[in-house]
């Protein structure tokens, strides 16, 4: 069943209506594919990234290793539309974005950045890429970043900006912009959410790398693993994810995103409405049900209510 | 002294206004006890949960080993009348919350959240524990969880909630939720202000526990300790924690956590007229006059002023 | 060319008005100059502060051994005055706040706290210390705190205050004003927000020092390293910020602690507007130019715009 019928039906069901907020609704990714599908990918013969999925899980690949997966605008927009594709299917559980070649991704294209691309490309590059960012929390399914090798300024961004990200041992993350007269100021709104402020700050002022080791301590990726077990281990987090109802962890995700900027008891109004509306879908009742019982739930992995068919 | 007599004559000494919400108002907690106090422990015979008290040092046992010490109702009901037994006794000064069994707290009884129990009762239900939670920061005196082995989801929520958390090196924890088809939503309101987002969505997403180790090094706990050092570590706490003035600490916390949420300018501006108040205390001066004489303090731990005999 | 004029012609030129914010006024400075300059340094024939600067790297030392650098109403308008003292130079590029003797800080000198003092210098006192921690944060160039022995209370509230700290591994970070009967509300302001609340409550109700790898740890510090070497380390640090452009930095500090408190979306709007600008800087375009020229970048290190001479 489409989300967009569904959130009709439940407000029809007369649940207060800023419950609402917290269902993803299809016209919000159709808006952001319109207005970028037509600009991506079409400098070169290759695709900017490869997009895989089976059993659930997706990956796309950052596939510019000539560029060590610079975010091109072509780059963010190839993305951004590889986040999107069939968005809403039920056979989407998890998306992982992962790399080509030794670079995760060494952010903007500083090629795009010159004077003679003018003002307005400039703006138009910040904005997508800040687009893209704020994207991934809205998205109904986790996003992993699984990282390897380089990370800096924009493609640490990136890092920040995914739910869960899981690093190869000789990783390494940096925001080198303020070396080359650029100050990482977009890359710093994620990366100031996710670490000690002395820390972001060491790296924004001096352009130094910080390591995994450094980066696990701070809270910038959530594991560290030997560079050969980062895709087992990515996968097995992955598969983890896929276990459980594609509708109860979109609504958590969502959940966790509206609650965190708020004071505490704003968000605990919030997360307790949610919590109720959580156990009165199918797959909340199911859950528990299956667990009293000692067996196996069996999902339905749609936002439909136990009474929905009465 | 009555707290809440202390805040009249307070105001009437002149103090700008906005000072009397930093000092608790015994007309809030009896308020929280007449809602409550009917409805707790009486499903069975053992209380659920066991108060001693010491040398101004309150234990509270979770009694519920049969359950992993579930947070019910009558959990919660019991849990939060101990919490506001005489809080405003002066021979209250720290409060440990403390297990027994293997388990610290496994989170919400289950069987309450089937549908047979209703949306209403579920509603009661997370009303109630979103309230303790937030109850544990408003209180005069620090709580302590004091955790060995799992703590898993409301329970995990109790760990976050406290102000201090001491754990055996044998604690895990965890928001395993999302298994049985409730997302920890409002477990991850205390989790997720309480370490890195990425550790809180790894653990959210994958239910998956993290161990002690872990919890420290992003903040979830305050301490580690061998298991057979615990109860003495977190009583080292207590006692140091003992032999400072009630109403200073009672100040102290207070202002913490309304300075926390606060911008920089607004939490300096209430924080200094907070220190000016404090320092114009019986408490604050005879502090300060014991240190520059090299003598030991004797504390009244009331909210009184230098100067209101006068 | 002065600030204050940049700002002007930066006006003129159309950009948005809301980014004069983000450009440090003069005027700014000179306030606080002239609200504090005839207070400071007027009780002891030695000065509270002293102040070296070399090659664009300002060092102050608080020097008040005997008070173990105590942080009294004179040492923090020495030390304001020495923060502020031509700070819109070119040739001031990062400052350094180091010690004397075997203390960092021992916080606030208590001598001036008793109720001889009157409510109104207590008030000064406050206001003062929370000033200067506050426009740290203002100021268009790095501070760092080379963090030596102890930091107490308002000293560790120093520490938490800088943009960067790097501590010898003997250094120790306490609030043990709750013994003497002071709650450190306002060093809870800065520290509150530099560390996990569980470590900063456990410090701050029981007044017990953290080590420096706990510091680490925990974010108060961005770098420890072996006391003989906390020089060496720290002018590494400062040498490696003065290899950018003053202009970029300034720009960059600001906007980060302006976006920092702001929710994602405005954070990102506000921050991509930053880059777009730095982007027009003359020093924006010569930094990226370099790079792709493979040369060294040569910096004006002032907030002209690349078109400003046309």
């Amino acid at each position: 069943m489409a989300l967009s019928t569904l959130v009709l039906r439940t407000f029809c069901r007369g649940i207060s209506t800023n419950i609402q907020e917290f269902i993803p609704v299809s016209s919000y990714y159709g808006k952001h594919i319109r207005l970028y599908s037509d600009a991506a990918t079409k400098q070169r013969d290759e695709p900017y990234t490869i997009r895989t999925q089976k059993d659930g899980i997706r990956t796309i690949f950052l596939n510019d290793i000539k560029k060590r997966n610079a975010l091109s605008l072509a780059m963010l927009e190839s993305l951004k539309s590889d986040l999107l594709h069939e968005i809403e299917s039920d056979d989407l559980r998890v998306i992982i974005i992962s790399s080509s070649g030794p670079a995760f991704s060494s952010g903007h294209d500083l090629k795009e950045l010159t004077m003679r691309e003018g003002r307005d490309y400039h703006t138009k590059v910040f904005n997508t890429c800040s687009d893209t960012m704020k994207m991934i929390k809205e998205l109904p399914v986790p996003v992993i970043a699984q990282v390897q090798g380089l990370a800096t300024a924009a493609g640490c961004q990136l890092v920040a900006s995914c739910d869960i990200a899981i690093a190869a041992e000789n990783s390494t993350f940096a925001t080198p912009g303020v070396n080359i007269g650029l100050f990482c100021s977009t890359p710093a709104v994620a990366i100031g959410r996710a670490i000690p402020q002395k820390v972001a700050m060491e790296m924004l002022f001096t352009g130094k790398p910080i390591d995994a080791q450094a980066a696990l301590k701070h809270g910038l990726v959530s594991k560290i693993v030997p560079k050969e077990k980062l895709e087992e281990e990515t996968m097995a987090v992955a598969r983890q994810i896929c276990k459980s109802s594609r509708a109860v962890i979109a609504l958590g995700k969502s959940c966790f995103y509206h609650q965190i900027t708020k004071d505490l008891s704003d968000a605990y109004r919030q997360a307790s409405e949610i919590m109720v509306f959580n156990l009165d879908l199918k797959d909340g009742q199911e859950g528990i049900n299956a667990f009293i019982e000692k067996r196996e739930p069996s999902w339905s992995h749609e936002f439909t209510h136990v009474n929905e068919n009465e």
